[in-house]
Parts: structure tokens; C-alpha cells; sequence
């Protein structure tokens, strides 16, 4: 706790990066641009991972695990989704390494050990998973096939940033086989549904649902949806796609089935995806100059108690608090009792404030003679005295209200922020001096988005699945549109 | 269900393959040596991974994620481990595809994206770790380190078998730090008995624990301990490790810690891990002619529903069978119901029989009648008439009798098939003959391990941590032996 955080109104990116390392989130690697994901951080990830894969299963689906590589033969195959992924790709080359004759004790790449074709660490597991697919799927009494993989990824990215953007990343990646089209595209936005419920429950964050456009699409679909929320500086976090593939990965890879007349079809596929970046937009969204504000849903421990002590003689203190972890926990609260000796109260108090714990109890041996405990929100930072009596049920209550009150700061800065602009001026002013969402008429063409993108850094984030269909004109050609888009920078 | 499994008496090997791919555990992928998981296979595993971190959080390890890819001069600096590893690995050396200028539509490694340094896919991850903990360990205050990771790992295997030895597979490996010898060595032992306790618990499967020898000890360890299975062909298969590290890894990655008195020490490691070679090991212990045999407690469902309809009018039947689902899953038991009309009982029957379902339920109209269904326990092919009165705590009791006796059919061949040897002339004839574990006289040198090695094929597995402190002579150099050692052929 030597210093402060940077100031979000200062240095947003820097707070953030602060942030990260000092909340024991994760860390930069020996590796370049691959992170080291630390157990605090890993401890929010698992309970995203844990919620996630019920929905998953809830909505009929099942897990099961692909090859981390990817034969060149295959990867290439579906050429759109090759073509996208081909520039920033891991190649394994080689498979063994040898002692180095000129160094003692260094090994080199034994070049006799050069693999005949070339290995692709995936960056996505299409071209592997609808390869397999065609020897799973013959009748229509195959599909639909509703698949989801928890896997670890690798792009390599030029830039990256701790969760943001990184050269591997943990995500799920769902893949699913469908007869019809019509099918297909009810799981793609099922599974988008299912992403924004996650999001608004859990995150506490409200995002937009939306389509990209055909320049912001994933390689290799046909229509790519996505949900956009919106961080405390501005910028847009895409965080997370559902992705229509049509056909293409059927064909490309050769998947038919027999219909109920016996003719032979091509599979409709979809597959949809969120990864680690949403650690990312979890700590952008709600954190603070003191540190981390975690939803209540997704902290590993939603109480901390800190035993405040003086001098000797506090074996009454420390018991009482076991009991009140033990009757905590016994209300499904998730409790940490810090009753180390080798930090003082006050360096706990701060710890817990940068690590986002929800509510902290205090209490010394007064408190105890008075039954009651100073009690403190990590998201308002309000502290109170409560008494110790029901007091399972004050924080039960208590939890549900700072989630509800984390979601609705959110959205209420998400709703200031989101302008109705009409004229090119005036989005390039909003956009440079009070960062937000934009809802601008756009005459649909790629050359104009691409216009926009090279002169202001914005993008259209998505086409709102929710819009009002408005007939207007575009701000920079003045040409028709059919509704207004959503643009921002992004992140 | 076209034709029945080869007999494990007449080609056990044969027998194992068949059963993975038929009963939809899992298949070889298009990349050499590495696997596919399917979603039934991967249910078990799930389970497994389930039962395994809630064992690991109860004696405090956290799980954490590090990275995928190993630089080579990280690689390279445990040189003992280093040297494990070399010839088995596969190395990322270029960042990027580009368009072949000579296959049109085909892509070629871009020469110009070659890697400065060369990485390596983490076929364990100590050296990764340890490089971590340098930045983690300053005084004694940070030790214990008690941290876990569930991960893919590559191991370039020339020879590879689903489950068993896949170039790819997953596992948890389990990375502590310590401030003394004694409390790393506690550490080793705990994990270890933890391993011991779920093979028993869950995997139904009696395991002898010991040490292994310095031939066969892990590259990098002072101590390799491990569990000992045996599988029906009367093979070993190692079924977990646990390593007592000393100071090899601190020392090659400099890290140190202030004790309480000030002075600077290098820690003292652990590491420990279990792997989808446990599916293998699940599988060949307890299978049969028929298909698998699964232990209630990791089976994806322990009960499946099977509604015998003939002609029309079978919605009352239907109705009960969901009625029954319904509360047999209330009661905590994982059913499935497969009311399908796509298939015939008969083909339903087979395929549960295959996939090792524990407990089959089959209701036609007339046991609706009687109140009563068909009752077919998968362990011992015994089928019975159950009433549907109080069926949920029969099954739950039947449940727990299954995975008693499945666990004591594996101990009762164990036994049998473990016999005490005195002269190499019987050690050949049974190893041959009549395979399983011997228990022999060793002289303790690793050239007369390796003379066994060369002659039988049969390895130490370990030396029991239970053995008889029992003075004798070695069977091949008659030298003194402290103890017998316990050998096999292995998996």
C-alpha cells in the first residue's frame, strides 16, 4: 500500500494498468504479450467460467475438448477465416530441441526434427472442430450438435494489454451443427441473449446487442452479432460475439447430412465467444481511484473481517469472529476472516478497498461489548455501525443492493453518455472532448465507415438490434440511411 | 451397435481403442497424436476436475493460470528438467502465414516472421512458474505458495494411445514454495495421499503408493512419489505424481526469501500433477466385454430411463417416466431420460450397456400396472423387478453399493494378481504367463534395474511407502536388499 493509484481523470490507461498488478489480478509474463493470470484474478474468472458453463448447459449444450494445433492443410481450408487469423498466428515447426555444440549446458531447434507440415497454434477452433464434425454428423438424428470448448487461444497481437488484448487468452468458444438455417440463426442469438443476461446479471453491466457491420464481421461468418458496453472513460468494450456462419465452414469442410427425404444438405453452423477480456471490462466499468469494485456475484469473497486489536488479550475477538465467518458462510455469503498478526488493521482496510471486496466488517472489542460492528461498502464507501443480531440477513439484502446499485451507476453513465448527434462536427468534437456513444445516420457503405474510422478513430461499434427505424442522412455523405448506428472509439 | 466389442482375453488392446471410440469418449484428431474429447468423455472428466479442486481448495491451493509457451532460455536453465523434456517438445518459431506465391489460395510460413528467441508449448510448466515466483517471493511472510493450474500441456510422444499418452493432453499441475525442506516434503506427501484418496473415493480404483526409483524419477525432482494402479490385463499405470523438488528450482531461477531472523534462503518446491490419463486408467480397470463400467460417483448419469412403448396410446407412460426423472433428481441422483422414438429399447439398451451407465431403468405400460419398473445394474449385468414406492433411496443406496463393489472387484483382482517372488526364473514365467505386480528383492543399483528393464520389460514401479522392512537378497545379483520393490510392465 506504499502509494496511491493513478487517477482515472488523469491517466485512465495508466489506472488501469496500476490496477491490474496492484490488485493481484495478473501480470505480464517472460512471455511476449502472454500473461501470468494471478489467483485473485483467477478466482473472478472461475466464477464467470462457473455461471457461464450452467447457462451453457442449461441452454442444452456440452463441453467437450479439440486439438490446441491446427494442421496448415486445414487452417487454410475455409479461406476468409484463414486469410483473417493468418497474420497473427503461432507456428510450430519443430519437435524437438538438441544440446547446442557450440554452447554447454543451451539447447537449439534440432533442425532433423522439422515437422512435415506445419502446426498452427489455434487462434479460434473452426477449421479443427468442422473437420471433426464431418465424421460425427450423417442424418438429421445428429443435429443439432450443441458444443462448447473452455480453451486457452493464441493471436499475436502487436499491442497488448493485460486482459484487453493479449497473445493468449482463456475463453469458451461454442460450435454449433444445425439443419436449417432458420435453427441456426435462433442459437446465434440465443447464445447472444445468453451473453447479455450474463452481462446484466453478473457483471453488472449493460451492454447493447447488436450486428456488426460487413468490415467489423469475423472472418469466415456471415452476419456477426456482438455485445457493446460502455467503460468509465468512454471507449466501447466489444464484449463478446455470436457469430451466424452460415454454410461456409460445411462446405469448406465438407459436413452434409441426410435430410428426412434422404437428400444430402450442407450443415448450417454458428459459434460464439467470450474470453478474459471480460476481466478487463468488469475492472474498467466499475472500479474507482481506491481500487477495484467488484459485483457481489463475481467477488471471491463478497465479506472480509477485520479484527481491529489492541495490545494483548483479544482471544474473546478473534472467537467471535470465527463465529460470525462460520454463521456468514452458513447463509451462503462468501466470507474471508483476516486475522493474520503480521499486518495491522488499517493495511488490511486499504488491501481489501484496492481488491474490491464488497463489504468489510470491522469490528474491535468495544464493538463486541456494544454487539455490533462498523460495517463498510466498497461501493459507495459508506460505513455504518450494525448491529450483530440478523446481521446474516443485513448483508444478504445488503449484497443484492450493491449489485443492483453497481449496474445502475453503470447504465446511468452509459445513458449521459450516449448522444444523438446528426452533423460530422459536431460527433468529431463529442468524441474528442466528452467520449461516449454515438448514434449517428450512416448511408451504409464501407467506404464511408472506413472514411469515419481514418479521421476519428471511431468505429461503428453495431447496427442496435433495438433501434427505431428513422429514415436519415448520413453525417458525412448525406446520403440515405435507414437508422441511426452506434459508433464509439473501442477499445 | 453393429457388431460387439473384441473380448478383452483375446486382444485387450484391441478391446481398450474399440471401447473409447464406441462409447463416445473420445477419437484421434487430424493432428498426429493428439486427441478429440468427446462430450460423453469429457462429462467424466469434468467430474473428475470437479471432485479433484474442491480436494485441492480444501487444503488451501489456489488456482492460478501462467502461460502456454516457454522461452528457451527460461527452458533450458533447470538443466536436469531441461533435458527431460528436449526431445519431446514442440517449438513455435515464426509468428505469421502469408499467401503462397506458388499455390494460390495456400498459405506458407512468412520467413520474415521469425521469432528472435524460440518458444516452447509448456510440456510442464516449472520452469515458467518458478521464474513467476521470483517476483512473488521476498520474505517468509509470502510462504507458503500453495497454487494450482488446470491446463493442455504438449508432449512430442512418438507413440500414443487415447487417454494413456497423447502429444496433447490435459491436466492440473500443482506448484508450491516452502520455507523449510520439512514442510515441502509434508506438502509432497499430502498431495499425494489427496490423489490416493480420490482414486479410491471416486475412481474406485486401489492404488499402492511409493517411491520411485532415480531412473524413474521425474527430470528436475529429488523425490518422485506416485500411485500405482493396476489394470485388467495385469499392467501398471501411474496414476499420479507428486515431487519433492528441493531446491533445484529456486536455485536455477534465484529464488530466495528473508527468513524471520533477516537471513536470505532458497525456497523449497513441490509439484504434483494428475491427467486425462486417469480416463485410461478408469476405463481398463473396471470395464468389461459389454462396454464400460463407471462408478456411480463420476458417472455423467448414474440412471437412465427407458420408456419399453409398443404401438400408440403411451402417454401415461411417457408422463411417469419423466414424473420419476423428476424426483430421482431431486433426491441428488443424475438421470437420464431417453424417451427418443428415433430408437428402438433394444438399441437403447445396448448403447447404455456400452457407456457404462450404472443403473437402467426400463418401464412398459404393464410395469406400470404393477407399480414397479425394471431394474438393471451395469457392475453385475443383474437385472430385478423394483417397486416404484420408495425406488429414490433404493437407487441411492444401490448407488453407493455399486461403487463399493466396483472398487472391490478392482482390489480383489489386485490381490490376487500380486504375488511375492523370490528367483528371475518365476519373475519372467509370471510376467509372461500370468501378469501383474511382483513384489521382489532389488540390490538397489540402477544397472541392475536397467538389466530387469532390458530382459523383462518390467520396471520398478515403486517402492511401497507400506513395506515390511524385510532383509533379503536380490533375485538376479543375490546382493543385499533392505526391502522388495514393487515391479510390473506398465502402461
Amino acid at each position: 500500500m506504499s502509494k496511491s493509484l493513478p487517477k482515472r481523470s488523469e491517466d485512465y490507461s495508466a489506472w488501469y494498468n496500476e490496477l491490474v498488478k496492484r490488485a493481484d489480478l495478473a501480470e505480464n509474463s517472460a512471455v511476449r504479450g502472454c500473461m501470468v493470470i494471478k489467483p485473485y484474478g483467477f478466482a473472478i474468472w472461475e466464477k464467470m467460467q462457473q455461471t457461464l458453463d450452467r447457462m451453457f448447459k442449461e441452454t442444452g449444450h456440452s463441453n467437450a475438448y479439440f486439438p490446441l494445433f491446427v494442421p496448415k492443410s486445414l487452417f487454410e481450408a475455409e479461406e476468409q477465416n484463414a486469410e483473417g487469423f493468418a497474420k497473427e498466428c503461432a507456428i510450430v515447426t519443430h519437435y524437438r530441441l538438441k544440446a547446442d555444440p557450440d554452447k554447454k549446458g543451451k539447447l537449439m531447434v534440432d533442425p532433423d526434427a522439422k515437422l512435415e507440415e506445419e502446426l498452427i497454434v489455434r487462434p479460434t477452433s473452426e477449421a479443427i472442430i468442422w473437420n471433426t464434425y464431418k465424421g460425427w454428423i450423417q442424418s438429421y438424428r445428429d443435429l443439432p450438435l450443441l458444443i462448447n470448448q473452455w480453451a486457452n487461444v493464441v493471436r499475436w497481437e502487436m499491442r497488448t494489454r493485460l486482459f484487453l488484448r493479449t497473445a493468449e487468452f482463456l475463453w469458451q468458444e461454442g460450435h454449433t451443427a444445425h439443419a436449417t438455417k432458420q435453427e441456426a440463426m435462433e442459437e446465434t442469438t440465443r447464445m447472444l441473449d445468453v451473453y447479455a443476461e450474463f452481462a446484466h446479471d453478473f457483471l453488472a453491466l449493460p451492454v447493447i446487442k447488436g450486428i456488426k457491420t460487413a468490415n467489423e464481421r469475423f472472418a469466415g461468418a456471415e452476419e456477426t452479432f456482438c455485445i457493446e458496453a460502455m467503460m468509465q472513460d468512454g471507449k466501447a468494450l466489444q464484449a463478446g460475439t455470436s457469430h451466424f456462419l452460415g454454410q461456409n465452414f460445411a462446405k469448406a469442410f465438407d459436413v452434409k447430412f441426410a435430410d428426412k427425404s434422404g437428400g444430402l444438405e450442407y450443415v448450417w453452423g454458428t459459434s460464439w465467444g467470450v474470453s478474459t477480456r471480460l476481466m478487463g471490462a468488469l475492472i474498467m466499468a466499475h472500479s474507482d481511484d481506491n481500487g477495484l469494485v467488484l459485483p457481489p456475484k463475481l467477488a471471491p469473497w463478497q465479506v472480509v473481517i477485520v479484527p481491529v486489536v489492541f495490545g494483548n488479550d483479544n482471544e474473546a475477538l478473534y472467537a467471535r469472529c470465527k463465529e460470525l465467518k462460520a454463521s456468514l458462510q452458513k447463509a451462503g455469503i462468501s466470507v474471508m476472516l483476516d486475522d493474520r498478526d503480521t499486518q495491522k488493521p488499517g493495511w488490511k482496510f486499504a488491501e481489501y478497498e484496492l481488491k474490491g471486496v464488497p463489504v468489510r466488517l470491522a469490528i474491535g472489542n468495544r464493538d463486541l461489548q456494544n454487539n455490533s460492528v462498523e460495517l463498510a461498502r466498497r461501493d459507495t464507501l459508506e460505513k455504518s455501525m450494525v448491529s450483530l443480531d440478523g446481521i446474516e440477513d443485513y448483508i444478504k439484502n445488503l449484497l443484492d443492493e450493491i449489485q443492483t446499485n453497481i449496474y445502475q451507476k453503470a447504465l446511468n453513465f452509459r445513458e449521459k453518455q450516449t448522444r444523438i448527434v446528426d452533423d460530422y462536427a459536431t460527433f468529431q468534437r463529442l468524441l474528442d472532448e466528452d467520449p461516449g456513444f454515438i448514434l449517428a445516420h450512416w448511408d451504409g457503405t464501407p467506404e464511408t465507415e472506413e472514411k469515419i474510422k481514418n479521421e476519428t478513430k471511431a468505429t461503428i461499434r453495431c447496427i442496435p438490434l433495438e433501434r427505431e427505424e428513422e429514415p436519415g442522412t448520413c453525417m458525412v455523405t448525406g446520403n440515405p440511411s435507414a437508422g441511426r448506428v452506434l459508433f464509439a472509439r473501442a477499445y
